[in-house]
């Protein structure tokens, strides 16, 4: 049974990000008890819906035959109660017909629905993300046929960039398109790795092909964006012909089997230039901190589900006798057992958290044109992403862990969050590319500064938390202080490596990621447990687990700020 | 392509261990030269029968069908070809026909042959393991029957433990053995998680059953340990009647799929007593020591098998442009891929060396009855079932990872490896039940002074490392001393938080044996430099390659050291 994690979202809401937040981002006419009964109307949707679909999707999978693609059974249904919800667009602009809700709560609706059903939620993430870019970079007339479309539900869309020999290298891109003359153009090309590429959901599927002209320069500047409907659409507002695409075959993956993963094949398929010609890649990157937001909030579900099964195990699960407990206590009582579920739930409740504070930001950005929000937004988005994804898969295996050998059973379940999580660090950009992205673009760009931002944000951010007697306040700050001073050697470091020779200085990328990772989980265990503290004199039970997640996670997770600062010092070993 | 690390074995073997090794166990007869032929022979069976089976096996699965469990295709050939070259007594003591190698030996031909095929390789594990118990608690009469066709291979041997209620807990056993009044017992219950305890390999196997007699004490002191065959041997030497023993399901799991994992039902089974009557925990204890190797032995071997297939992948992709590099150089150069093949590769190489030198303190124990060898090897063969199993996942993860989006396609094969490392850090013992072991019975119990004997000769052998002045010797010892330093201060605050609440100390059980890994894996490094620095005054490409790792080992891995201390110093976190 999974749960969504409403009271936590609640007390993050009420405590720690408050009311006022949303009426600063402008939603005056949101507060936290709104708030609730959205997540509740989309837990429940979670729950009811999305994931009793979850295993059946796993064991039976997406199926190819004959050129059709067949979803698992029941998902047909699901996702036209999907549609009929008005949940696709959701979180979209609502001058395009979208509920126009701030990230700070579309993260948490996309946690629960990721959670519930990971493969699932891939359809409509996708298509949200081909929604972003067609709105952005779209003609009024591409607009005005597609999005209505698309924002319903009626048609989903997808993204095309991936071939055999261009992965993360996109200027590797073969796919051709021709001007037909009449304004359209004719798209060739093999393109792999197409999530829901394919399916039976809806009538048509709307593709965004990242392809090369006649006339295109090489590499990526020569890279232009189209649209290539399954189905080209007719007058009256439904489908007409069948465009020349063509689904190859789907990949036989190691998880998320239920998202058809499609090789398909582009033969002179009427497509419409998106933008402007050779301006591909910029409609890419408008929406790529948020693609890489939904990852990262993919790797925070997956993770908390996984989580809640490994508790849930060993609540009831008794086995001998538990080191000073009576007898009868279940294993979740072990000194280990209890260490490791305690390192899942604190490592989580700092990325929830966090998922909340990035979304501030971004809303920020976007809202007020607020340029700090968009530094920090910019710098803590790659952040974001590796790290949740990272230790989504972390987290999948220790659930393993705590069921023992049931864990290896692929009917327990736990099995298919550690398949399903290893994608995540990888597509949109894997962990090594998030961190050069990092350290390249915001930290060697402007010399630390956004960095040194980001710690004395950090550093002011917890002095209300520096009044607090309380004994875990007072290790919690002292820690955070440790490893911002380290963090602070380190950049500068790093920025000397980089001057010296920029081998150095990025093969410390991802601990460099890890590191600032890790700073801003306790940042919001030190904010946590600040409202926490504040909020009830005598602490709760739920206040209670909150100390001690912030203790645990400063002993046992923020501790590795030292020793990946050792390696990173050392630069490249060669 | 696996190729088995024989250059690396006969560097270990010539310069690390030295032949003067093999002679003062009681091996004059061998020398280097002779176990590099040994290794080659084995690891030609491992590449050209054992391999090619790998991926079929996976794909296909053990398959139980109107009660008979059939193999993948392929597995019964190799199944005999690995008999008639005398592969199962390899290891075992020449008085019951076996080859009478010494585990500082038979290790390294383990590693290759788990390596090449793991669910084979579980199958003549298991049966070593059942030859062993039999050897040293069966009766002449027994031994005479079944060891014979045992150690041939003939028939193989399962070991019979787990039931629904009791994993880790072997108290709980229900499953009962009733005297027939004719030296002979009726064995009742069902047992799951049967490693092959069906097949289709041989005409017979041998179960030994761990099961409650009627006048049985409650608890562990109830247990008495049963032969139980499939077939009952009939007096020419072959089989009989069937016994009553049948193949209930056998399980789905997330890996190793070739090895049929059975869920078997006793329904009055005849069945012989195996040593004494409630003493069958003892002859389970004997065996335990080697089957912890083992399986320690497979997580090194799947490691290094997954590492050689993301090295060889890194090593052809070409992916874009690579930082300082000119164009068309492959993805492992990348500073980031770079890194994270080295931090395989250091791993892998520190994981080698520890097992001779675990087989080494083993054969010496056994050999000479060295009380000293003895107790370091009781010490760390918690440690290194431990740190082999948990290291296999992780670097099994990174495989993956170095794949990109390669890598979670199934037919890749990086994915098989991740599925299958995911029960070695949990059969056998899970991690927790390691530290546990560790912590209690040979920290505790001896208030650390084993720890401090390990410490001490870990000092004393880095004494000629010390005389060198080149800079990653330096390092090394510097490194080493320092995490000495910590491991001592460590073992200490242990020991008092033990004296004080055991709940406190066992919370850091596994963070303390991960620390003793590391520095058991350092002291491995600052050997095989020391070793090569001595071997060659000019360092081959080889010996840069062992420097880089001993240098890499000590700045990403053995760094973590501290912050474990930091988190085991805190105790449970309640």
């Amino acid at each position: 049974m999974y749960r969504p994690p409403i009271d936590d979202y609640d007390f993050l809401y009420t405590h720690v990000f408050g009311d006022e937040l949303l009426h600063t981002l402008g939603y005056s006419e949101l507060d936290a008890a709104d708030v609730h009964d959205i997540l509740t109307t989309a837990a429940d949707f979670a729950v009811q819906v999305m994931h009793p679909l979850n295993a059946v999707g796993d064991r039976v999978g997406s199926v190819l035959a004959e050129g059709v693609v067949t979803t698992p059974p029941g998902y047909v249904k699901a996702y036209r109660s999907f549609t009929e919800a008005g949940w696709v667009g959701f979180g979209l602009d609502s001058e395009i017909g979208g509920g126009g809700v701030p990230l700070v709560v579309y993260n948490a609706v996309s946690e629960l629905w990721t959670a519930a059903n990971t493969a699932f939620s891939l359809c409509w993430g996708l298509s949200t993300a081909a929604i972003t870019a067609l709105q952005t970079a779209g003609s009024e007339e591409l607009r005005a046929t597609y999005l209505p479309k698309m924002v319903s539900g009626e048609w989903t869309g997808t993204m095309n960039l991936t071939e055999p020999q261009s992965g993360t290298d996109l200027a590797a891109i073969r796919t051709t398109a021709r001007p037909n003359g009449d304004g359209t153009w004719s798209v060739c090309g093999q393109k792999i790795f197409i999530t829901w590429g394919d399916h039976d959901l809806t009538e048509n599927i709307v593709h965004l092909v990242l392809a090369r002209t006649p006339d295109a320069p090489e590499g990526l500047a020569g890279l232009s964006l189209f649209v290539v409907p399954k189905f080209l659409p007719s007058r009256d507002g439904g489908v007409g012909e069948r465009n020349r695409v063509t689904t190859l075959a789907l990949e036989h993956k190691l998880g998320i089997h239920a998202s058809p993963t499609c090789v398909l094949e582009y033969d002179d398929a009427v497509g419409h230039l998106v933008g402007q010609r050779h301006f591909g890649l910029m409609a890419m990157f408008v929406m790529m901190n948020n693609t890489r937001i939904g990852v990262g909030l993919q790797g925070l579900g997956v993770a908390d589900r996984a989580y809640q099964q490994a508790r849930d195990y060993a609540e009831q699960r008794v086995q001998g006798r538990v080191l000073g407990r009576p007898s009868g206590a279940p294993i979740a009582e072990h000194p280990d057992v209890a260490r490791l579920l305690l390192s899942m739930s604190s490592s989580i409740s700092a990325m929830r958290a966090f998922s909340l504070q990035l979304g501030e930001w971004c809303d920020r950005w976007r809202r007020d044109d607020s340029q700090q929000a968009a530094q920090l937004a910019e710098f803590f988005v790659p952040v974001m992403k590796a790290w949740f994804t990272e230790e989504s898969v972390r987290i999948a295996s220790d659930a393993i862990q705590v069921h023992g050998g049931m864990g290896f059973i692929e009917e327990t379940g736990a099995a298919q969050y550690y398949r399903d999580a290893r994608i995540l660090p990888i597509y949109e950009g894997t962990t090594g590319i998030q961190s050069n992205d990092l350290l390249g673009r915001k930290v060697i760009r402007d010399k630390g500064a956004t960095t040194a931002l980001a710690l004395e944000l950090i550093t002011s951010d917890s002095a209300s938390l520096r009044q607090s007697q309380h004994p875990v306040a007072r290790r919690t700050v002292e820690r955070l202080d440790r490893a911002i001073v380290c963090a602070r050697d380190t950049t500068r470091r790093l920025l000397e490596l980089a001057a010296n020779d920029r081998r150095d200085a990025y093969a410390g990328s991802v601990n460099y990621l890890t590191m600032m990772a890790l700073i801003a989980g306790a940042w919001m265990h030190a904010r946590i447990i600040s409202a926490a503290l504040l909020a009830h004199p005598e602490p709760t039970e739920d206040d209670l687990r909150r100390l001690r997640e912030a203790d645990f996670y400063g002993a046992h997770h923020l501790s590795r700020v030292h020793s990946l600062a050792e390696a990173i010092r050392e630069g490249e070993i060669e």
